[in-house]
């Protein structure tokens, strides 16, 4: 996963975030949380399993600094904070817990079935200038992403990278991202700032595309809450989240 | 709501932890969130929003500190870490959101309806001493929790202070965490600490009991996580989280 993984390398503290892996010039949210993620792990707990993050302030795409604080280090879990800050200015700041994925174990219980989605060859490919958003959704270049427009507030598709590349526990925390907002099925275009995003990685991928279902529980004038859920090619829940977001209208 | 908000104050950046709202002797996580957020808040951004703690080691009732660093302070929201610790140890930290409920708006788009749940009058109430529980859940003598056992890994019911002390914010956060682990309904009655809590606070709730859901959506040998949706007696969805929690087998 060249791409990816370059575009997330955090080396001595700094990471070259990537104009890649932006919307309307920002970086994304989810790739963020990866970037924090890559500082964050170890070889004793190399993969997020959980990832908490207030969005403070958006970073540009260059150089962001990136410290880590370890706030537990046990023998199954080790939980850290990690900020990134940009020109002294606080962007991003994130509680991890942190762990190996493969000792999770085998599902003993699932009542997350993969959500239903049109198949992949039925759907096209979001451009990276949809018509009517007003905006470079410049990520777009480097993932194929499918929406099938589920129901009013409901969104599903399908998502891989466009030169196929495996999903892996990092990756993982972009897709639970990037979707449009569920508030694009219930007319409002508008922007809608993350103010808090929650990702759990429950599994390693298989590999193949991801089908992605987000969805909106609560609109309000002034907020709204999604839940992402994400399946891999084995029908298997790898990733959970669910975000606080400003909703404005336009 | 005397009994609550007393056993949350936060003096000088030190909250006297209750042993009233304990769990087999140790503060529940919900009512430790809700203290955090009592010395997140200020008058210009008096409700929590989002919370998102992570639980590094269980505190002991009594002297707690706690610290609360700003992370951004803007009009409309502001953003804080928080963090409790005892006797030099670092119990939980936690990143919270924080505004005026008061200005969240009007529901545009509700895709949550309240959890079916059985009359709260056909319920018994949660002793304190469950049979087969094994532990003392002191916290059941503030509130009259009744459980309805809707499906396996679905736990519905009515939470309310067993002096009618109507909710507010802050008790939201413990309203949660208030309930048994949905695993209860799964033939594995093993304790679950949580790893990570993320809980959003969507409304000023109505005064009266509220209606409870908690589901679990993938456990495994190890992890588990589980949703948390709660309704006011409006019908208005008041607070949404989510949990992941290790999975201990008994």
């Amino acid at each position: 996963m060249a791409g990816f993984t370059e575009a997330t390398a955090v080396s001595d503290g700094t990471a070259q975030l990537d104009p890649q892996w932006t919307v309307g010039g920002r970086p994304n949210g989810g790739y963020l949380l990866a970037v924090l993620a890559r500082a964050a792990v170890s070889a004793a707990h190399p993969h997020p399993l959980s990832a908490s993050a207030v969005y403070l302030s958006p970073p540009s795409p260059g150089p962001a600094a990136v410290a880590v604080e370890t706030l537990r280090d046990g023998r199954s879990f080790a939980q850290a904070r990690v900020r990134l800050t940009q020109e002294g200015r606080t962007c991003v700041e994130a509680l991890f817990t942190l762990g190996d994925l493969a000792a999770a174990g085998e599902p003993q219980f699932v009542a997350a079935a993969p959500a239903p989605v049109a198949p992949r060859d039925t759907l096209t490919r979001t451009p990276v200038e949809p018509p009517g958003a007003g905006i470079r959704i410049t990520m777009l270049e480097m993932v194929d992403q499918r929406i099938d427009l589920a129901a009013p507030g409901d969104l599903r598709g399908w998502l891989s990278f466009a030169d196929d590349t495996p999903f892996d526990p990092f990756s993982l925390l972009y897709a639970v991202d990037a979707f449009p907002p569920a508030t694009f099925t219930l007319g409002s275009s508008g922007w809608t700032p993350t103010l808090e995003l929650t990702a759990y990685v429950r599994a390693l991928p298989a590999p193949g595309p991801l089908r992605v279902r987000q969805y909106a529980r609560m609109v309000t004038d002034s907020q709204l809450d999604q839940v992402c859920e994400v399946w891999d090619a084995d029908d298997r829940v790898v990733a959970q989240a669910t975000q606080l977001a400003i909703h404005r209208k336009r």
